[in-house]
């Protein structure tokens, strides 16, 4: 068509949206601002600044050219809060390995990527020793330690990170280019196959931060991120750049905080100390933090958490709000960037029991600004926003990924008809909030009817005796599957409580909320732990396996 | 440079920023939402969804094809809201022309933009009929109208609004185009020379909308913009797109309400029935609002208003505290989208008096995100971070319009050295704050050196018998120049107050402030008004050129 695009620009004008550009503002309005690792390391943007100079100087040095990809394996760190800028803004590819996978796996992941350099911490010394032999592409290696330590190291090492920024110039002149250069690369591990890579542009990742901060921001009583807030993330920087946040909380001028390995003593410290006020996480890890000894004395009541990466149990919530913490739930996943979605109340929510105020919490939330989320059946056609029809959610939005490296196939499977298909099935209610109720792959099929086991999993977890509860389907002769839950019950109701009363407190539930005509087949079985993924998400694959072992 | 492009997509991906993607949310979460003409035309962000696509099937049906330019001449209302969104989205660029301009200038405009089709409020009439033989290019005319009149045009009319949107489609395909395809359009007056046209691309129009909603959503306790907000504008939506803010109020999925022309009462009673919590305009209307009789018994105790377009008197953030108004400013210029900075308070700040945070509100704010905002000297050195030393503001960002239409040198002018020369002269102080100072050609230089006229002004407004002035500078044999406070009293003070008694007020206040050593020189003089420009700045060129024909 015969648009009229604006005339040439002078060559003055160009304004490409690039990761370095996320540094401009806190130039300006936060340069005394501080980061912290543990409490340990203490800068201020102005120093952040000159390492992030620094380290590109440094790597540069070292041979690395826009286009390699720059491979890093730390736990939440200032140091990697340097490399999600340094890396992207030289024109190089930052590829986040997900510690966490076996070492059979990272090897896979870094070959896969072709990484051409790779910055690890000296916790990760074993898994470099166990596959460095067999690293495909990677030829340099850089040591990153919290102390100078003269260490056994089972390769050759190009430089110790520290060492290399203090011989590196600050002053690095940071290049123009095109916004559709590939920032970032990650592999997200689903319960079957191997990881599969997705990958993000400098433009993708600056709108994804500008979308952030204007559904954030704009929320209008709870939930409301302002420049005020203390940062620190609890999902970890390698999974989808902690959730796309240290751009956020950086673009923003935050105080931010970094607590390296989690460990919930440390967490509920830093949390005291430094006086956070904004985190993210998977239900997981919120359940570790709370559970530990440290929390009882915490005051958790600044604190504002984001919950994602599962669906969060209402009790969760509940519980929450006893201890003054602000929980609330955002959706999306490792394709997406990942936020499409965060689930804000209303002043008229605020004036509800925090019961009911977890209702809303536990919903997956209101689309972000440019986000066209949809639930449809099976023909792509829209499904009603009344709160109970539900449909697959399917996505478009500046700041999705374009597909899986490598993988033609599961790409095209993956944006079918146009939009990206997340594979949850969910509802929208009038007021538009999301709430997703299953995984297409963990829904439990029954009577020729679908069960959501996420629902059935929400009420167990209301009841006191229960620590966490995974539902899954197994197979039954008469009714195709029926719901099978999986219970670890808090240690001191362990003996204390049968089976068959749990049973029958859900039945009772499932019967007032008129959840699921087929809830009353549900079975209840205590077990002994529950299998999760690397990132601490339920593996129902795994379980549906042989939930036999599991048994208390 | 060797950087990776991300992988070319599945032709399913493609996501450019285009207008029509800022109504993808408030289709979920607000399609119940109000918007309001005057309290008198009601009806729900559905139906304004649905008025777009008429008016696209609409103006499709009179030969409007993408590429063309339609040109709109109206008060603030939904139909205009309308126009915003469904003129870009076919792909035709929207000028907004500036209603207050004299007929021939209006012309000029029409004819300088090569505008094909011209919708005019009926209020308009007698300028179209002023113009109409001349228009060179117009060949299409549209009657907007409040009421079914029956009129006597001076043109042939393709068709009357309301009735073409009645006989026309809801449901009008918006195709995908590029990003960089041109919006809008309009012109900026200088106080010299014809208007010059600038320009903005849909890429840059849902930046900026994203730029604001991610500065005024994280604000931390004050001028915290947020979706229970409800929205009026009072800078005209010919001017700079009413800064953007329909755009963002939409996004947003904000209630919306239209005021028409500005009428202090009506504006009073709109605030009060509709319960308007954020407006925007430049300090003469808030001045006209306020002083209105009907403003003594309006609830103003939960209006945000931001202030731009000309410099703030501190004062007028203490009268609005006494109100309970929450007065803040914001900076930017037509050639900037507009909005480049605002001033947030930080909860330090509103610990303090009115007078003190006046300081804050007054100054023109912290940079958006992603806006490179430099203080600069003659060689483009930046200037100190230290609330004193003052240079020009120049800037990058990626909603700046990339030149002038047809004005070659002009856009050089406006661009040299890589960034847009805002010709104001301004300082930041540490904390990041922008506070202008003065506009190049209105800066005084007495004895050598540079007197801020603004500066002068903000003392002389904080006498209570002072209404309204301007300084200038007048030829002085001695100093060069010496500047010249003309000043409007308000009524009950005229014949109470001499010249000489205000003049010793200022030079008192001048000395405590320690604010510039040749404010000694300052003289007074009365006046029985003040010339402003068609957009309510005070046309300091035309007062300079004869001040006596001003003189009470």
């Amino acid at each position: 068509m015969a648009i009229k695009l604006v005339p040439s620009a002078p060559s003055a004008y160009r304004f490409p949206l690039l990761i370095k550009h996320l540094l401009t503002t806190p130039r300006t309005i936060a340069p005394d601002q501080e980061i912290t690792y543990q409490g340990r390391v203490r800068y201020t943007y102005r120093e952040l600044d000159r390492r992030i100079g620094r380290l590109a100087s440094g790597l540069a040095g070292l041979g690395v050219e826009a286009g390699q990809t720059v491979a890093v394996m730390d736990w939440d760190s200032h140091r990697y809060l340097e490399c999600f800028f340094a890396i992207p803004m030289m024109g190089a590819v930052l590829q986040t390995v997900n510690v966490r996978l076996s070492p059979e796996q990272i090897l896979y992941t870094l070959n896969h990527a072709r990484a051409d350099v790779l910055l690890f911490n000296k916790e990760f010394i074993p898994i470099v020793e166990q596959i460095a032999s067999r690293l495909a592409t990677v030829r340099t290696f850089v040591l990153m330690a919290d102390d100078d330590l003269r260490l056994d190291l089972p390769v050759p090492l190009a430089a110790e990170y520290e060492a290399m920024l203090a011989a590196a110039s600050p002053d690095y002149d940071f290049p123009d280019f095109d916004e559709n250069a590939q920032a970032t690369t990650f592999y997200t591990t689903g319960t079957t196959g191997e990881p599969k890579g997705v990958y993000f542009s400098h433009r993708q990742l600056v709108l994804h931060t500008l979308g952030c901060a204007a559904s954030l921001g704009p929320a209008p009583r709870q939930g409301h991120i302002h420049r005020e807030d203390v940062y620190m993330p609890l999902t970890p920087m390698f999974h989808v750049h902690a959730w796309g946040f240290p751009y956020l909380a950086t673009m923003m001028g935050l105080k931010q905080v970094y607590p390296g390995r989690y460990q919930p003593d440390v967490i509920c410290r830093l949390i005291g100390e430094e006086g956070v006020t904004f985190s993210h996480c998977v239900p997981t890890i919120f359940h570790m933090v709370l559970g530990h000894a440290l929390a009882k004395t915490t005051d958790f009541s600044r604190w504002k958490v984001l919950i994602g990466g599962s669906a969060m149990p209402e009790a969760m919530a509940v519980t929450a709000a006893k201890r003054g913490i602000d929980l609330f739930t955002g959706y999306g996943m490792s394709e997406t960037c990942p936020v499409l979605s965060v689930a804000h109340l209303s002043s008229a929510h605020m004036g509800r029991s925090s019961e009911e105020q977890a209702i809303i919490r536990a919903k997956t939330g209101l689309p972000l600004p440019l986000v066209d989320l949809r639930i449809v059946d099976h023909a792509m056609r829209d499904v009603a926003h009344d709160g109970k029809s539900t449909g697959e959610v399917v996505v478009r939005a500046p700041w999705l990924t374009q597909g899986y490296v490598g993988a033609a196939e599961a790409s095209e499977e993956l944006w079918a008809g146009g939009y990206l298909h997340t594979a949850d099935i969910g509802n929208i209610d009038p007021a538009g909030y999301l709430k997703v109720t299953d995984r297409m792959k963990d829904v439990i099929k029954t009577g020729g009817e679908w069960t959501s086991s996420l629902q059935l999993e929400d009420v167990l977890a209301k009841h006191e005796a229960v620590n966490e509860v995974a539902v899954i389907g197994i197979p039954d002769d008469k009714w195709g599957e029926r719901p099978l839950a999986l219970v670890l019950l808090n240690p001191e109701f362990v003996g204390k409580i049968t089976e068959h009363a749990l049973r029958h407190f859900a039945a009772q539930e499932i019967e007032a909320q008129g959840i699921s005509r087929y809830g009353v087949l549900l079975q209840v079985r205590f077990v002994k732990t529950l299998v999760k993924t690397s990132i601490g998400k339920m593996n129902k694959r795994l379980m549906r396996a042989d939930p036999d072992a599991l048994t208390l």
